[in-house]
């Protein structure tokens, strides 16, 4: 290596050194606000959230930093493998940021916060005219600077590529109608047969025996618990400091023993593919999952595939029996199994069922695309928002609470984010199939055999971290391009078997 | 106010907001340690923490910055209190760091980190050999950092205003010569006496009512619960991010009801002087306690004074047994008093009762002040050790764990810290007879009247934050300067009613 690379790179590493610590310190605050941060200190947060998001502009939108990419890039196919991938990680956010004037980005930043408060209050209130001019105001810069940035093919496709690069409308597209044909009569022929009882789901379950199966379940996983830890907070999720500290969170409800189990299962798919990232990649920020739709389809395929299947209660139903031997008495694997994969149309996403749970992320999409492409009265929204629940889901919101204001990821700008969540779960079903080629996933979870399940997903998915994309790990995993049949016929073939149903 | 002055104090107050975030950050940081970040994380965490540490040190350490303090310096009395006390806050801050070559600064971070590691190691093995060699280079550098930074009367003195702004070690030997003339007697007529029965502390108590008595006494003090909370550590400690979110830890031990409660009660003190300061200081370095002395004197107060007071139980004893009935029964306020009282010499520092304790300060007092006068050989330091303590203490250690290797302090370069635990129990004595003139201690306890007392507290020493010095708070607090006199008498008074001795 010529001195002049050798230069350039030392300049890259400490770039992505700095940006890494910078990504750190954002986390731990994020972290921090939703578990143990006290409630009257916001202010003080708020001061120094503004700080960091400050430095972290600075550090990389900078010309120092834009002639490092530059000369980079005259001599990119002289790089190894990983200062490509760390350059082609900087270049993606620099272009992200820097064609938004400083000021624009700043007052974007303030809208936000301003945003979420109006839409916590529009929500409480049921009341979406609380919340309506903060969003007009949200939408509009959004395209704004989807204007400063630019796109191909449809405006909606840059956004879409902040959370799954590579994704356009046009795949998207695509993707919703085979989902829509396949499970809107799954779901009709499903709603006439018997529903399953799920009345024994809502003992009193103590919250220390519901912690200590959580824990229990997160080490039979493969969570290093060296490697980081579980907490509560009001909605779960993880938080990846690095892949030696991953913290998960969980939230436990005593007359409900279903969702903080499957939460923990959840997060903890999250967690092992932020804990089994390669360390060759040291402390960069491309240690850390690549995307939203794959990091989703890690805690899909635990949570669904894996968590709610049969057999892997066949290895865990002892354990759960022991902490619980009076709630679940009499209570059988099958019935537990049906219990927990009840499918039933309802208004809230975070609510739904593995098959109905599409079609919550189909309104989304359309809404966002629509919202992105047209000039949409912002008042239209709430009826928009009904009408396409009635007819996707099948269920009419009769309030805007449980409509329009349920989910607040557009008062923090995240647009483009939903369509990841539908993603994943069908990335999730396509791994499934490809590992089935190598080994039984039955009859891994029937003995508790969890290592081999985690070796295979390690090996094929964690381990790149961000260092290659989506699509490239698609590809390596399961020796074909991203194909959405995989997630129909596993819908399709587990629910007609539960429910008895003809194929 | 001129334009001229007007832009300095813009600058001057940008500054102070930039260092409020950043030293929010290294609190976070340090916080998270010592909770939840896990084991393995310790790397990346590192990494992190010595970023953090530089842009301290950078957006301190500038031209800019050096160009400012001498243009306030200029117009100083034509500044407000509270820009003075800013202006008075960074020159004392840029004084101390900016003599130190960057290199040796950086050296001496990368050295604390190894020297660090190396005692645990050491009192692990009870072996002082390990952490000689460290010790001694922390030492060296601290005298050197001595000799760039230069001193007045005696080079300690440089170590102990960076604890204790204001001390020298001219005052602290009349004072340690003061307690050492009082206390080395009473601790003697005190042997002579009965042992209180302290049996009945080690029953076994839940961690689940523990828990709830530490939420309880908090509350009962004064604490507001939304502006800060309660969690587990290792060794208790508090750590405020802003005095709306103070952290204070305990840890409880189901075989010692004791000292989880008064760890409790004295994080506590340090946990109200924080959320007390004026909210008119703003998010601002200065909102912060003043001085370790200032800050000990209000857990010490609040864990001795009041909490091992047996006013204080008569109106919490009742919670305390409907938490713990069969544990407590038969157990009077008075037992309950002669036992959180018991005294008697010991070898570790932090096990120490109320009235041995400064004799354990007075032990590493006089070692730091030799080391930093003398060529001590590092090898006769275990030695010196034992034989201070058998002077002083009377109880003489055969190992080097629970001799010369028990505190961490040294480890981590903080020479000069440990006087301000002894001066914390002083002032506290001094404030509680400033309190006497103006209400009855005993009736507030009595009656759980804690408002009156923290209202005294606030107005008196918290409300001011860092804006005024320790001994301007003293003075105008208790109407004279620092007397150690009140801390003697209050020992004296109070063992010689416990233990039946004639005064």
């Amino acid at each position: 290596m010529n001195d002049r690379i050798k230069k350039l790179l030392e300049d890259l590493n400490d770039l992505d050194h700095d940006m890494a610590a910078i990504t750190y310190t954002e986390s731990l605050l994020g972290f921090d606000s939703m578990t143990t941060a006290s409630k009257d200190g916001v202010s003080a947060r708020s001061e120094v959230i503004s700080f960091v998001s400050t430095l972290y502009f600075n550090t990389l939108i900078n010309p120092r930093v834009d002639r490092l990419l530059k000369e980079l890039s005259d001599v990119y196919n002289e790089l190894d493998d990983l200062s490509k991938a760390k350059y082609n990680y900087f270049r993606r956010e620099y272009e992200k940021i820097s064609p938004i004037p400083v000021k624009e980005y700043a007052d974007y930043q303030s809208l936000l916060v301003e945003s979420s408060n109006a839409w916590e209050e529009a929500k409480n209130a049921n009341d979406f005219s609380i919340f309506a001019p903060y969003l007009k105001k949200v939408i509009d810069t959004t395209k704004r600077f989807i204007d400063h940035r630019g796109y191909e093919g449809h405006p909606y496709n840059t956004l879409l590529n902040d959370y799954e690069p590579g994704v356009t409308v046009d795949m998207l597209d695509g993707f919703f109608e085979e989902l829509k044909a396949s499970i809107v009569p799954l779901v009709q022929r499903i709603q006439e047969k018997p529903k399953p009882n799920t009345s024994f789901l809502s003992n009193t379950f103590s919250i220390d025996e519901q912690e200590a199966f959580s824990l229990y379940i997160m080490e039979s996983l493969g969570f290093r618990m060296d490697g980081g830890s579980l907490s509560e907070s009001e909605h779960p999720f993880t938080q990846n400091m690095s892949p030696d500290d991953v913290r998960i969170t969980t939230h436990f409800h005593e007359n409900d023993l279903i969702n903080p189990i499957f939460s923990t299962i959840h997060e903890t798919g999250h967690g092992l593919y932020e804990q089994n990232i390669s360390k060759s990649i040291g402390f960069s920020c491309l240690a850390t999952g690549v995307s939203m739709g794959i990091h989703e389809s890690q805690s899909r395929l635990y949570e669904n595939n894996f968590g709610r299947n049969p057999a892997f209660w066949q290895a865990h139903m002892p354990k759960l029996k022991e902490l619980f031997p009076n709630e679940l008495k009499d209570i059988s694997i099958q019935d537990f199994i049906r219990a927990t994969n009840k499918v039933e149309p309802s208004l809230i996403r975070i609510d739904a069922d593995e098959v109905t749970y599409p079609l919550h992320i189909m309104v989304r999409y359309e809404l966002e695309k629509m919202l992105m492409e047209e000039d949409v009265d912002i008042q239209e929204l709430p009826k928009l928002w009904a009408d396409k629940y009635e007819q996707y889901v099948g269920v009419r919101p009769t309030t805007e609470a449980e409509g329009i204001l349920q989910d607040v990821h557009w008062s923090e700008g995240l647009m483009g984010y939903f369509p990841s969540y539908a993603l994943g779960s069908a990335y999730a079903a396509q791994f499934e199939h490809a590992m089935e080629k190598e080994l039984s996933v039955d009859e891994c979870l029937k003995h508790g055999d969890m290592k081999t399940l985690l070796d295979w997903l390690a090996h094929h998915i964690h381990q790149y971290g961000s260092t290659i994309t989506p699509s490239e790990i698609i590809q390596r995993a399961t020796g074909e391009a991203f194909n959405p049949k995989y997630f129909t016929d596993y819908l399709v073939k587990k629910y007609s078997l539960l429910y008895g149903l003809k194929e």
